[in-house]
């Protein structure tokens, strides 16, 4: 089945295609749909023992000019962005190339603008390149998180006031660039996430409990995912998987409550048996949900 | 030296004293002040090595009895509380006495509200019984950071830029009891501070230099720190000390920058040899002073 919108003679769909699972979970729904997907894979993300299954070009992340000639070579228009990437050095970025040289002093201002800045960006440019930058969702829809609870668990009400508070603070630094994250147990705000990523401050959550530091009972807290307010839903969508319900159960915390078609879940049968098995809820929430008025 | 609104007579102040070096510190103005310090050691936090040399009685963190009864006894009426105070696990209260179980509905509240719900509620049982609730700078100013460059090293323009951000988001989480410090480098938020404190804040910064996920040149980016927008000058004043130093320098900071008169320095001469050597500054900044507009 194609999206309304994506007449399926629009050609194959560009994967620009960064590190995890994410990018192939697309591809394969875009295989199914019969749209296909060519993945270009940047060197030193994606995952080499994937890409070969699909086609692919390789790239260094800073060759937009190459992106662009075999893009359009494969009659691709349509282009998304998927995959962690965390933020290149300068050194990786001497392999730009000539198309990259020109935008260079654009991306270098991108580049220090926080993340909102850096993608924004990036979508410019490459629309200014007669592509169009979709997000995956409107693709794939079935990756992200619908509303309600995911498996067996629910939020009693002590985790949906947590709920509330998570969302008062991902509102008030939301504007600021910051993070997408955040734990708080009791009204008590753990950890905010910033450069560091959920996982690690899912690991730092684990490492208070064991220093003395957060002492609320095992069970308690909730990590509270939601896109930044006015991000644009096109690329870096807050995502979980497995291994964010491994961090919730080293964490204690009684759940996680994400932004219902605004955060991307990856493997979700493996996320509801691990969620059911610690006892953790996984929530979604209407993305408009706001905090406690 | 007396502070003026403290006459001599009003007998030695009773100094709740938690962890690290500041209540010694405070203790010693006052025996050179003239007016005088006794030392309620809280067990666990306290160092017993140092208590010994100050008049002093050792008292659980529960015992709110005992400290009345002990501190009537020895003609106190003004009382600070100092040093660190990781929070009281349940099982430290069991140790509670008959006048904190008349409070412990409240101070259960207290607890689970954020520290500064935690440390109003204190100080207002503290009034209800006759005692006055005073900061350690208040009797001690010469432990606040003052306006200016502490060592040789100023904030650069790009520096003030940064130090103007980390205030925009030091304002934005204020309302919300998060934390009280921040890295920002380049405009891009690397690091917000909650239940963890600030040394495991820039461990954090290190280690996401280490890794990768920071990687402006060594020298970039700035920790600032100010106390909670309305938070009660008398207690919990964010502190800096030659640790704090050390951590700027793994972290690969410019520097460190806080709210003057708002933030306590331990061992100011040391911080400053630190600093220097280090080649990063310690600035003081007026503390009305807003991020950008």
């Amino acid at each position: 089945m194609t999206a309304p919108d994506l007449p399926a003679d629009a050609g194959p769909v560009a994967i620009i295609c960064g590190g995890g699972t994410f990018p192939f979970t697309v591809a394969d729904a875009l295989t199914r749909s019969g749209r296909g997907a060519v993945l270009f894979a940047l060197r030193g993300w994606a995952d080499p023992e994937r890409v070969q299954h699909y086609p692919h070009h390789w790239a260094h992340v800073a060759q937009l000019g190459r992106f662009l000639r075999l893009a359009r070579r494969e009659g691709c228009r349509d282009v998304i962005f998927i995959g962690t990437l965390v933020r290149p050095s300068f050194r990786q970025l001497i392999n730009f190339d000539l198309a990259t040289l020109r935008v260079l002093p654009r991306a270098i201002r991108h580049f220090y603008g926080g993340d909102n800045h850096l993608l924004t960006g990036m979508a410019r440019m490459l629309e200014e390149h007669g592509f169009r930058l979709l997000g995956a969702h409107e693709v794939a829809p079935e990756i992200l998180v619908q509303e309600g609870a995911l498996g067996q668990v629910v939020p009693t009400a002590r985790d949906r006031d947590d709920i509330a508070h998570a969302l008062d603070v991902l509102h008030a630094i939301g504007p600021l660039d910051i993070g997408q994250g955040v734990v708080v147990a009791n009204r008590h705000v753990i950890a905010v996430e910033a450069a560091e990523g959920t996982d690690q401050m899912l690991e730092r959550v684990a490492e208070l409990r064991r220093n003395g530091r957060f002492r609320a009972p095992l069970g308690t807290g909730v990590l509270v995912k939601a896109p930044k307010p006015g991000q644009d839903h096109r690329f870096d969508l807050p995502s979980i998987g497995p291994y964010t319900i491994d961090g919730i159960a080293q964490a204690g915390l009684a759940g996680l409550a994400v932004a219902a078609g605004g955060v991307i879940v990856a493997e979700p049968q493996i996320v509801v048996q691990k969620a059911d098995k610690a006892k953790a809820f996984v929530f979604g929430f209407p993305e408009t949900a706001g905090g406690s008025a």
